[in-house]
């Protein structure tokens, strides 16, 4: 088969079981999801063995030790894969949720219940793990999917394939809910990316070149994750101590991350008080500073001056540029200039500052007094994510199961008719 | 400035006026719209010399009678463009609204906020009320929007922009929050489908040629407003009397609008009750009949064969396509093959088969028992709506002043980090 038609049955294949899906109760669901849970447990021996081939390869190609390690997968990380899917499983189902519920003038019953997207497309790079969260997300919400993962982890992928096909069809459900595609063919993704016929919406997950590529080749509608440019602001009016804590954590805490800090900004006011100790701090956590003028004046010797290209990097790494700004408006223009519409947090103890940074600041998650890395699903309460979508159409911040579906509009009448 | 540059600057400027409108106050938003709606009321003469201007050409260029009236303004259109922008005034403003707000276990208070989408571009066809409407819904919404009216309608939409920037200005708002593109150059179209910079959501409103040529020619998001092909069926239970009003008016009240029914389905038990006296319904009204076998047995004479055609298009037009079914679950097949996923009504006296409608039918409106002409943003509580979407992703169905906006998480702390 080519790849055309390859990809053309894939997607007919899905849209047919989303018919199925999208009516499928809750309890039926979940009996799948707890049997893929059971099986990811019962058959660890094989898939390790899927994987050795997978990291065989890869050293062979010589990718490096950060590729090689998303790649791996062990016991504890198969157990810890069983276990995300188990709290899918507790997860409230959105579908069927009816609201606002209420009557028009003329007696008709009018409300929106939550009902699945249809037939989503994910496109994600190395990690084989996204292959068993992504088709637990989908499969509680209703949503048939289509899963490309990177040609890395192909047999990885075609393991776990194998258990979650073996689990829908223990519940009575159609496989090919959930498809993974079975050739490592970049024809495959370019396949996919016009199949608008059948696909209702592009998840790629990755790197940036990833999701430009996808955001930029396809028609179909994209869920973009682009990069995390995160703001610590210290404003003049900040717990000191407050702010060390803050401010470190969210650089140091996992760096490599789309929630870390990338720049800091520190109100001149404080700057005397704050800043000496937290250039301590950083060289103590191995961080790199790169600072405007007035912040490597501090400390010449330990921080490089920032260039421009500074204050729109996302290092992902244990660097961090550093800003004294003026006034607490000079912080907001600079967000607004180099911000990512990720994460920003202000730390201060004025009331109004506060409040004025939670309205002005557009960013999917604005904080007060609290670490950037909370931008994350588990962190805010949603349980598990599909990832952090940047684009403010559709969901903005982490996308969990409520965010797979959308509201149509019922109405109950008794035979009302326009006038 | 050439069409590029022309487009770049409504486009920077746009960006602008949205970083301002994002935080303004719902009352300075509503005096912007109090004063727009008396400048509709007071400059009445000047609005109509310049429709005239647009008239004239268009008879000069033999357009139909039916786009001549869409084009045509009125004292009396004036009148109520006037009061549908009271009634914007009059409704909530989304932006601000604060959901969800909770603990987490670490004490972190976490919400979602309503802000706007940012920038929009509405490009649409010849009706010039739109430009108050889209305004309106946009300034009240706190979103920017450049609008791009039909040539045949320019000096309309000028006149109308004039009254607009008054209006602003007069609240102290940025002019440029709502910018109406002045030149009938179409090239204007590629240039705006290609400015991701600035242009967050496209939406295209006019005929379905105009709706593919945005959706299949930018990489913007857009939110379409395809055609609706809408289905009524009469199940075996059907009070056959409700369902004789209900069928009658979802294809007579209005049948050139999107919302009216275009196929008729009907259970074989009760269609020799139904279907004779329909057709004299449908004889008395003047709609033609197309039918399948089954349907044109009962009166040959003034039922016309249905082709295959027949049931994939929306006539918006006294026309109707009738089909008998064997079963409830034949109706439901013929909906999934031929449907549009716009509207779709069941009439049926059995509970548990319209609660299956309802779950079952995946359409942007499922109405049991009532008219396909409720789908529709004042019929089911919106107010005003922007059009009405049949895409399953951010908003489908009715859009209103919410569906403008998107929430972002926001969190409360006292220091939290992530250990």
């Amino acid at each position: 088969m080519n790849s055309t038609s390859y990809v053309r049955t894939l997607g007919h294949r899905a849209k047919v079981a989303a018919a199925v899906l999208g009516t499928t109760p809750t309890a039926t669901k979940n009996d799948a999801l707890l049997h893929l849970a059971g099986l990811l447990r019962e058959n660890t021996a094989a898939v390790l063995a899927a994987n050795r081939q997978d990291l065989e390869a890869a050293k062979g190609q010589g990718l490096s030790d950060a590729i090689i390690d998303r790649l791996t997968l062990t016991p504890e990380r198969l157990n810890g894969l069983a276990a995300g899917v188990e709290e899918i499983v507790a997860l409230p189902d959105p579908v069927g949720e009816i609201n606002g519920l209420s009557l028009r003038p003329n007696g008709l019953q009018v409300g929106r219940m939550r009902i699945p997207l249809g037939v989503l497309a994910f496109i994600f790079e190395s990690r084989p793990n996204v292959t068993i969260d992504a088709a637990a997300l989908c499969l509680k919400s209703g949503n048939a999917v289509i899963l490309r993962g990177g040609k890395e982890a192909l047999a990885s992928n075609l393991a776990f394939a194998g258990l979650i096909a073996e689990a829908l069809e223990s519940a009575g459900l159609p496989t090919n809910a959930v498809q993974v595609v079975n050739t490592p063919d970049r024809t495959v993704v370019q396949e996919l990316l016009a199949l608008d016929e059948y696909i209702d919406l592009l998840i790629p997950r990755g790197g940036e070149g990833l999701i430009r590529h996808v955001a930029e080749n396809s028609r179909i509608p994209v869920i973009k994750h682009y990069q995390g440019v995160c703001h610590v602001y210290v404003d003049e009016s900040a717990d000191v101590e407050m702010a060390l804590s803050i401010a470190l954590n969210s650089k140091v805490q996992r760096p490599g991350v789309c929630n870390a800090a990338e720049t800091l900004l520190v109100h001149r006011s404080v700057a005397a008080d704050f800043l000496p100790p937290f250039i301590d701090a950083c060289a103590a956590h191995a961080v790199e500073l790169r600072g405007c003028p007035e912040t490597v004046r501090f400390d010449s010797a330990r921080i490089q001056p920032a260039t421009d290209a500074d204050w729109g990097t996302e290092y992902l790494d244990l660097i961090l540029s550093v800003k004294v700004v003026a006034a607490y408006d000079e912080a907001l223009d600079h967000i607004r200039l180099y911000g990512s519409d990720h994460t920003e947090a202000i730390i201060t103890e004025n009331y109004s500052t506060a409040q004025d940074f939670i309205r002005s600041v557009p960013s999917s998650l604005v904080l007060v007094n609290a670490s950037t890395r909370f931008n994350d699903g588990g962190q805010l309460g949603l349980g598990a994510e599909i990832g952090i979508s940047t684009t403010r159409l559709h969901a903005y911040g982490p996308m969990g199961l409520r965010e797979l579906t959308i509201e149509k509009y019922i109405a109950y009448g008794e035979g009302q008719i326009r006038e």
